[in-house]
């Protein structure tokens, strides 16, 4: 069931080479818009076959009361805490939630899109998967007036709402940390670098690296596709290989630092006190293995009620206006035996 | 947005004393039914009002190709398994799958049937929440011929699709390999009794003590809400307090395994000499804790793309006669150390 093609305000500010939310301004009479322009762009709109609002109306008027998440993978502690967040949100506003996950695939997503556009849901929220790059299968709501708000694995964008953490600061905090321990070669487990949670931990690493005056050696930084179990163990062994070992290692995630502990043990090494391990998530792994894993807390809980928050405002129609905005979270470090060398 | 109340094959069922799978084979002309009851049975329809297929007709012509999840909790590795198996097998279909879940209560599971019924999608998979006692809310499902297969927690009834794990054997097996192992104080942590899944493979565990001559003994058996961590740990305290404590335990999945692990390691207690422990399911923390977990593997992937089978066969309409299929798959005991007591 495909939609049919129907003029949107991308259509018309390509046309007219203004932004989008000029258009979109200029067709809801918003004084910011000069009335010539608002003119040129309504006389365009209609040329053009624009139906202002139509489906946008009717969906108004037909409201499912239901929130779609998308998601990258439901099988991860974070994401699921996320949903409960989200879900204890919107059930007590009475509307209900629908998930799809894209297991990390652009294809999935886009296909994910148009099933809950077709279950005519009152809004949207979007993790978005490790292999997106564009937002075109996200237009359409965005056309519809359907409102979206993204979190944790957000886009670049500036114009739109934003739930995420401080993830700068946590990938900061968690190597000053290990720093602080007396460790001096520490390795960084990074995720996929196009993601801004990633990328921004990495940036943290580095920036706490020079900030104590230690050199930053390329080969204790590993690029992961998944930070999985299976990865983790392989860049440890890697790792623990090289001429000069590292002595610590900061992991983007829980999963590959829990799989770099129970490695490092298989070889004899002790862990923190030749190789201290901080972790990213809390999952619940990291207070079972042994020594228990170090690790920074999401306030996930949190980020889905505030997402689903920015998603009610809208359907209650109390920001007309509609300004993206985007909320930090911060975090925290949890020290638990595999960092602690000192007292 | 409620739909409106249409009489159905059940409100048609009551009033005539039929089963409803009697009033929809006549419905449909089917030979197993007399004459003379299908046209009693078309008759009485008729007069109250019964639309024949309306909806399912139309339903038929705007398909959307989803498949609708309907699941307890997200965040069990078995469920997301489960999920990934369903989501294989319907992709390749050119199907997509959106996800809801209860966490386990009755009256999320009931608005969840709504929203995917409003999403208006081809076929239901279902798996129970822990309180659902009654199936009212899907019957809608039913009369409007959207295929519909439980998997792994099932109702009792008979005339349904079903796709389930032989749950007795898995718990007679387990409870055999500690007798094996030379415990004779085996405890049980049971799940909740009205659910399917629980309730056998607490048979299992009784019969196996049975058949070994192996007293039964009612303080050793615990009955847990919800088979959490916390529950895990307090039973496991309640056991070592007795004054003849268990050798063993199984429990009947692995959360509340591994914390009778952690909570009788931090007791001093010897595993698996003075305590075997095996658990259900193969989380990823049962590979993580010390001693690692044994457990009972579920083979939910293949449950997941058996489920999703059974609602292409019905949108391809191959068997329109729609016997329902009961398939139940084996699983297999995981021995790791944690009751591993003889070489």
């Amino acid at each position: 069931m495909k939609a049919k093609k129907e003029i949107t305000i991308y259509d018309i500010a390509k046309k007219l080479k203004y932004s989008p939310s000029t258009i979109s301004r200029a067709l809801n009479d918003h004084e910011s818009i000069s009335k010539n322009t608002t003119l040129l762009i309504k006389k365009v709109a209609k040329e053009m076959g624009y139906r202002p609002n139509s489906l946008a109306a009717s969906l108004r008027n037909n409201k499912s009361k239901t929130i779609g998440i998308m998601i990258s993978r439901i099988n991860r502690p974070f994401v699921s805490s996320l949903i409960s967040g989200i879900e204890e949100t919107a059930r007590k506003a009475g509307y209900n939630v629908i998930i799809s996950q894209s297991n990390d695939k652009y294809e999935n997503e886009v296909i994910n899109a148009e099933t809950l556009y077709n279950s005519r849901i009152s809004g949207l929220i979007v993790s978005l998967s490790m292999e997106t790059r564009k937002l075109e299968h996200l237009r359409r709501f965005m056309d519809q007036g359907i409102p979206i708000v993204f979190v944790d694995r957000v886009p670049d964008e500036l114009d739109i709402h934003k739930v995420i953490i401080d993830n700068y600061t946590a990938g900061y905090k968690a190597t000053q940390h290990l720093i602080e321990q007396g460790c001096s070669r520490i390795a960084h487990f990074a995720g996929a670098q196009h993601r801004n949670v990633y990328r921004e931990r990495k940036k943290g690493y580095l920036d706490a690296l020079k900030d104590h005056h230690l050199p930053v050696d390329n080969d204790l930084i590993v690029s992961f596709k998944s930070l999985s179990f299976g990865e983790g163990e392989k860049a440890t062994r890697n790792l623990l290989d090289l001429p000069q070992p590292p002595d610590a290692i900061f992991s983007a995630n829980d999963t590959a630092a829990v799989s770099a502990i129970m490695y490092a043990k298989k070889r004899g090494i002790k862990i923190p006190e030749e190789l201290a391990v901080i972790g990213f998530n809390d999952d619940p792994i990291a207070s079972i293995v042994e020594p228990a894993l170090s690790t920074v807390i999401h306030p996930a809980i949190k980020m889905g009620q505030i997402s689903a928050q920015r998603i009610l405002q809208h359907a209650a129609e109390e920001d007309e206006n509609n300004s993206p905005e985007v909320t930090v979270l911060p975090t925290e470090l949890l020290i638990r035996d595999s960092s602690k060398k000192k007292a």
